[in-house]
């Protein structure tokens, strides 16, 4: 933590993470990859500063939360059009693909492929036709492979798959660094960024050097095929579940739509909720409260959680039922 | 690390950081504490976004490459006025109080108390009258007892005096808060930050912890009057060793302007930096090499170093004078 980010020793610890997520995700040589500070959240504001030129539109894809935010803090950068949105339906599926209202001069599309919140998930790539696809991947980068050259731009916050929390990493197809036609500091251009490895000020090099580790970790499992082995086999086993509890457990995703990281559910009698998390943070199952905007649970199987870890959590709410059913 | 930013565990560290930072300071209640990303360099531009209406200007004092920087990047967002500057005495030198020309009705006078390249600091808090004074203090701050109500706001990245790097502590007085006009996206905004306790969206965790064991390893030291008399020692046994070297050492900068955190010194026969440079090295001093822009040495004093560090560089300077002398 006290080396200095122009240093040959972080430098080279910096450039070996670049290569290892490079090599992970199978990045192709005409996209830029940047580690960067702000959180998702400072990009959704940075990247239509950045994509989009004054008088622009952009397309937003809204199925949840995240989506509702990154539209929300673009506003001030861009005319927002929202394309498709699930929200009538409370997020509980994908608005299907037919329905979407493209616009083909918008300078974007903007979609979350994974909902932390409300627990939907893309799992196709979207086809956009030419505008550049932008995907805020902060909750399912390195989830699985992923077709890189489909979209424009792909950004993470780190704390979900990759490291510590206050680092973004953002990967962005080069012919689209020369958009920014506004005024705005040299902080704010991505083009900066690139032209100076990511270094045009210091970086979070702690935040920078752990996601390195992560990244040489998913190496050695075998990289992202067997991750997203591990992952689907994490999945299925927690929503087979809760969909075998005969009513006890439900989580009310449509089942094509549901996320791979995220399990929300709810218990029959949400009176039982108070001794649920008690009981399961005795049985060292920690951080299964629901968020406040949905109440009931969350279960999150980001790739740090093993197979061993849903298995005990599935083996404790059939305890539960059984107990309490 | 993998703690949630809104569990109670992570949030009463955070709230103690900010406790003992208030006390350290003696920061006044009508002043918010923030913990924010992006750097000092992302601030040069959100200082002018937060703090200038539309067609403001604001007064710069330039005395160093970190006050040219943040005029710089200040300019898309402000009418910028280089009230005083130094650049044409390569800032060896403080600009004289009385050859500034600061205007009544600026935004704000915007200035960096310590220069960490030049090896230029301020001694007193200038009097700029009713006009807020905005300070970088990214290479001071905690340094020694500091005023903080005569400012408007002060801040400072991380990485020298408080932790590591990726995190920016921000002291703003709260009616400025309400001072911004233009639009811009949430996420940019100081009083949102200040309104969800600098947890608008997920902060760097791990450096924000950090920085909470800094201040109570401060607290222990005896607090910034204790920290003031260390650094002042080191500051006088360095300058003492340079300016008593009979010319074989030389530190350019008037003596008024020396900084006591980093001092820039030549050898008289630059033929000798790389011996210099190796032979510290294999001592066990290191990073003593200058910025290429001065080249020479420079040793950086920041509150981390002991004055046992200074008392084997100084020892190691005098040895190495008498053998190349």
């Amino acid at each position: 933590m006290e080396l200095s980010h122009r240093g040959k020793l972080f430098m080279g610890l910096a450039q070996q993470a670049e290569a290892d997520l490079r090599e992970l995700l199978a990045i192709p040589g005409n996209y830029a990859v940047l580690f960067l500070q702000g959180g998702a959240t400072q990009h959704f504001a940075q990247i239509p500063m950045n994509l989009a030129g004054e008088g622009d539109s952009a397309d937003y894809v809204v199925t949840g939360h995240w989506g509702e935010k990154a539209a929300s803090e673009a506003r001030p950068y861009v005319k927002v059009n929202i394309a498709a949105s699930s929200k009538d339906e409370h997020y509980l599926r994908l608005p299907p693909r037919e329905t979407w209202q493209l616009d083909p001069r918008a300078a974007y599309v903007h979609y979350t492929p994974n909902e932390t919140i409300h627990g939907v998930e893309f799992h196709d790539i979207p086809d956009v036709g030419d505008v550049p696809l932008v995907a805020d991947m902060s909750s399912d980068i390195l989830s699985g492979p992923l077709d890189v050259s489909k979209f424009g731009l792909i950004y993470a916050g780190a704390q979900k798959n990759i490291g510590p929390s206050g680092l973004v990493v953002l990967i962005v197809r080069r012919d689209l660094l020369e958009r920014a036609g506004r005024p705005m500091a040299r902080i704010f251009r991505y083009a900066e960024h690139a032209a100076n490895d990511s270094m045009l000020n210091t970086p979070n090099t702690w935040g920078w050097y752990l996601a390195g580790l992560t990244f040489q970790w998913l190496k050695e499992q075998g990289g992202l095929a067997a991750m997203q082995a591990r992952n689907q086999a994490k999945a299925r086993l927690l929503y087979g579940a809760i969909d075998g509890s005969g009513g006890f457990y439900r989580n009310p995703v449509a089942v094509a739509s549901r996320s791979r990281m995220n399990v929300p559910f709810t218990l029959h009698d949400s009176a039982l909720d108070a001794d649920f998390l008690k009981e399961s943070e005795a049985a060292g199952l920690l951080a299964l409260k629901g968020h406040k905007a949905l109440g009931g649970m969350r279960a999150s199987l980001y790739n740090a959680v093993p197979l061993e870890a849903v298995q005990a959590l599935v083996a404790f709410m059939a305890d539960f039922a059984k107990r309490h059913g």
